[in-house]
């Protein structure tokens, strides 16, 4: 993974000062230790499902299913993975109707992941599935150790996996959360981990990482009040799904009351996909308000050598120079050109981001940079990075109409 | 379709200029016009399809597959639909691959849509897609009169279809850009019209919508340079593409270079889906800078019925309010949960938008009302909503790039 940068931060002082207090959270957070974890455990339960199983069914919502999401459609289409993986995130009917057409109920395991254990999304689905499929050997849960949940799951003697102590959902991907699911399908976990530690290793041993995430933290959070917008715009569909676990990490760690100020506090991600959305959102880069920072990301390397055939179209001559292209010649090209013609304007804070192909350690690399650069940013803008009490009101209303019925 | 404002535009006159804009505009922007038009014809031609012809794909990116995508996954899994609907509209090599792998090329017509005939995307697939399916009678071909393309397309003895004068592509849902494909897979286009001529009809006309959209519009331009961010939160999956279609529409025409003046103005769009995003966005909205507002939409009938059954799990008895309640409230209580979190700031512009069920009539008139609010508030901003300068940089570098090699 390479990272480019197309702006300073001029402020050694505070790069330091962010940099020193990341290294003291290593001892209260917990997923800084996550990629050095041993997951022969997790490898080995895997492996206990029977052959017959060919579908697993995450039934979990945000930080419970954005990971796992991220990284298998980022892998599906390059990889022959043995099970297929569906999300139930939704309370919506008609979606639920739609996911239980796609798989045999029978041939599925279900994964009911809840931290607190007692989500209302995740347990409306899972008693609807299970007045479908009662058999306790079809489910595994994940909670953290005493929650209500792992005592039903005991009580009905079904498997219990936990939660790594102090790992907040949207940090949780590299964790059971994650890699159960993951592995269950054919995804070499161990790669991802080892993506993850070469970044970890990169960054707090004085490595080429550390410059670039310290460069950009401090930059964000110093124009934070103009550049409140952070756009990552990622030239490959793969990436779709990563971009909605990032608007999830980016914007529930650092939309905020401040820790020592009155102030909201807040910075919006977007997550866009090349080159679809140059025929959508770049315009409002390009021409609208200067509020927006863009982080392209691109894949050197697809790994799939379809090219443009050498045919001229009567009438259309003027399309021969796309002839004998490589598709992935093509879309990194086109991804260049974009970033030349924003460069041009002279004030839209932009880096470049290359992975060199769709691999388990590259997306490992990815999501790992952007949890460090979430805890960077937290901190300069004095924030508390891994809370979200603003969810907890609508939470309290509907409760209370729940009563109420 | 209800719609229901948490604030007031205070300012009749500017509501008042605004409406005589757009009234003016009708005779020079062709898209007002669309759902009054006949459509015997796009049927007539869609029924020409042999039945042997099993599935659809559009090349085509931008307005030329997003209107056509949201209402194809709006429908999909409530209507059952005789042909499935594809969109080839990235140059991702494993994109393409993966969505070829999927199909069957000689059981599918090609749909080839664009409006300058030169896009470059649409023809470095189209003719890669050509290179494996060479016969002219499996391809329509949807351009401006007299473009190149329509050149071509003649030579070929292919299809041609044209799209009306002066629609843009991000208006363009309700012409043959978006009618055809989906006339070709069994949505019912003329209820989607019908349902774009009843806002229509309801804005010009002095109905409810018509204070709606004014107010809205007014108040939006008025305060866009603090609430810069206009989310719209939708408690339905399947207005999951209905969000990327409104993203294109709200930013491309209102991201823009003033006409009077030299500044950069913009307003940016975010979609988001309930209750899903509640365990992501939502915090940002909550706790983050005073700088967006929130239009929830809600389904008010799902039609389908699943309930949550009667089970009482051991440990988890705190969810037994749950029990019996459809998830069609459910997902509707959760809605309102927030919404009235979100009230409780006193800050946050809110609207409500309710739509009957998931039918064509509802989503033509979501869109159409999408249509004129962005026509109005870029109006009131004093931008071009029509035009996209901003995206002919990178294009023009791209050329030279490419005849470079």
């Amino acid at each position: 993974m390479k990272n480019k940068l197309y702006f300073n931060s001029n402020s050694r002082k505070e790069e330091q000062r962010a940099f020193e207090s990341i290294q003291k959270e290593q001892t209260s957070i917990g997923y800084y230790s996550l990629p050095d974890q041993d997951v022969t455990q997790i490898l080995e339960y895997s492996n206990t499902l029977s052959e017959d199983v060919t579908t697993i069914a995450v039934i979990g919502i945000g930080g419970s299913s954005l990971g796992a999401k991220a990284v298998y459609e980022f892998m599906k289409p390059v990889k022959d993975l043995h099970r297929k993986l569906y999300f139930f995130e939704s309370t919506d009917p008609i979606n639920i109707t739609d996911l239980l057409s796609k798989f045999d109920v029978n041939k599925t395991h279900f994964l009911v992941i809840s931290k607190s254990g007692s989500t209302v999304e995740t347990f409306s689905i899972y008693k609807y599935i299970y007045s479908l499929q009662s058999d306790p050997t079809a489910y595994t849960f994940i909670t953290d150790p005493d929650s209500p949940l792992e005592k039903y799951a005991k009580e009905i003697s079904a498997s219990v996996l936990y939660l790594p102590d102090n790992v907040g959902g949207r940090f949780s991907v590299l964790s059971t959360v994650g890699l159960v699911p993951l592995a269950m399908c054919g995804i070499d976990i161990n790669s991802l981990l080892a993506g993850a530690r070469f970044i970890k290793k990169s960054f707090f041993e004085h490595g080429y990482t550390q410059d670039m995430l310290l460069t950009k933290a401090v930059y964000y959070a110093k124009n934070h009040a103009q550049y409140n917008i952070n756009c990552i715009f990622a030239y490959s569909e793969t990436l779709k799904y990563f971009c909605q676990w990032y608007v999830q990490l980016w914007g529930e760690s650092l939309g905020k009351h401040q820790r020592h100020s009155a102030f909201h506090v807040g910075l919006t991600p977007i997550g866009l996909i090349g080159p679809k959305d140059q025929h959508s959102f770049l315009q409002l880069i390009m021409e609208g308000t200067r509020d927006k920072s863009v982080t392209f990301i691109k894949i050197e390397d697809f790994h799939e050598n379809i090219v443009i055939p050498d045919i001229t179209l009567p009438h259309l001559e003027m399309l021969d120079s796309l002839n004998n292209l490589p598709f992935s010649k093509l879309i990194n090209m086109q991804c260049d050109s974009v970033i030349e013609a924003l460069l041009d304007q002279g004030d839209i804070p932009l880096d470049t981001i290359t992975i060199q192909s769709v691999t388990e350690d590259n997306i490992g690399s990815l999501m790992f940079y952007y949890e460090l650069l979430t805890s960077l940013v937290g901190e300069l803008i004095d924030v508390n990075t891994y809370d979200q009490p603003g969810v907890e009101a609508g939470k309290i209303i509907l409760k209370s109409k729940l009563q109420e019925l």
